[in-house]
């Protein structure tokens, strides 16, 4: 039972008000969602902190889940592994793109490549996993 | 040129003033941090999020670093993999201990394990890659 | 300085006999790289095992980075992450398509997808680093 | 309902035989095994290749899952990520010292520290998951 993005955007802004994560599409096991920077997001030399990063790769994953097996606010992150690529722009929005790999029963594993907005240079790329509770697999 | 205690706490406090972590210890290729859980680091469910322990273990490995070749601005976390294992106490600390793997001369790697204070039981591991500088190397 | 796809499947031929890949295509930042399953790869349940799927992984991202800088034997591999998702056929060949994600001065991240061949349905992915000695960067 | 060294032994052997690892000790969530590093086992350079520690790695996981749930040969590995270290001597056996994270109903995860025999210098680190059948968990 796949959500909306209107659902999905809806869910994140009662659940998670302090994400200030915008869902840009959904669907097709895949997500892409914008962060915008602000003066707190930034560490020294000012570059986005490596932390935001990750927390807006996290969100991207589970935008991308939410979207095939409904809101399940259970579904909990188990890994995340990030690589940092590039320093991002610091006054640019952070744009994350996820792709799905699999969509088990209980697992989730996808890809996200995050940029700044309007450029096409990788500044960091994540892949996690999420355990995702007992349901009906079609 | 290793760095004290006192000169972390004190880089931490002008350069990461958000980090909100405490040096409990460092030195010996090792270091241990402790972050105060306020509401704003948690999730639906009463547990300590995700990217807040990951910006934890992402601290505890650059004050690991920092002790043993000082205060380096331009040391940056080239790649951080963590596991979550169990849900965080919402009401303790965030303990993380870090010990260094390798510490090379342009790439540092070291291990994290976070726990909630009081406990031995580890709520997430991590292991983090750092980039660091050329630097004369004894 | 690029190499090619015959030079490269020479120097694999001649340093690592035993790695049994065939380069497929290489170029533009890739690599496509082929391997035949052989009886002494499989696991019991009749599926490639992991260390083979992680050994070929790691050499599809090495020879996407030899494609870029030329044969430098010294590029060695510092990390590489692999998650697991399909059981592959162990009648097929494996396939591995690597990306580059970066390629620094002294560092080269890609990731790697793999399948069975004749199959779009992900077996594994890896997202591996590289260390590469100094040279120059255009 | 653990196994024993014995056992977990005489499994690998009937299953595993092309793993050419020797269990040295297993149990309390822990487990050493030791590999003979032989000539189709080095890489140019004369270290042992990234692959082969991959492999020892993985089985030191599987070894120590074993130790604790018994011979469940339908648990299999989820992801990997290892880290290389320094080069490993060429003409000592590896030894792999594996260390339970977590085991969980359904995931177990763990790290695993390699050596070349007779030093204390890690030339890898690696942290694994393994899926693991549904059981009776005490």
């Amino acid at each position: 039972m796949p959500s909306t993005k209107d659902e999905i955007t809806g869910f994140l802004a009662s659940e998670f008000p302090q994400s200030r994560c915008v869902v840009e599409s959904v669907g097709g096991s895949a997500a892409t969602i914008s962060f915008t920077v602000t003066s707190h997001d930034l560490r020294p030399g000012g570059t986005v902190s490596g932390p935001v990063l990750m927390k807006v790769a996290d969100i991207a994953l589970y935008v991308a889940i939410l979207g095939e097996i409904g809101i399940v606010p259970l579904t909990v992150t188990t890994s995340l592994n990030v690589n940092f690529l590039r320093k991002p722009a610091a006054d640019k929005s952070i744009v994350a793109v996820c792709r799905l790999l699999k969509l088990g029963r209980s697992l989730a594993v996808g890809e996200v490549s995050l940029y700044s907005a309007g450029s096409d240079a990788l500044v960091a790329h994540a892949v996690g996993t999420y355990s995702i509770p007992p349901r009906d697999v079609k």
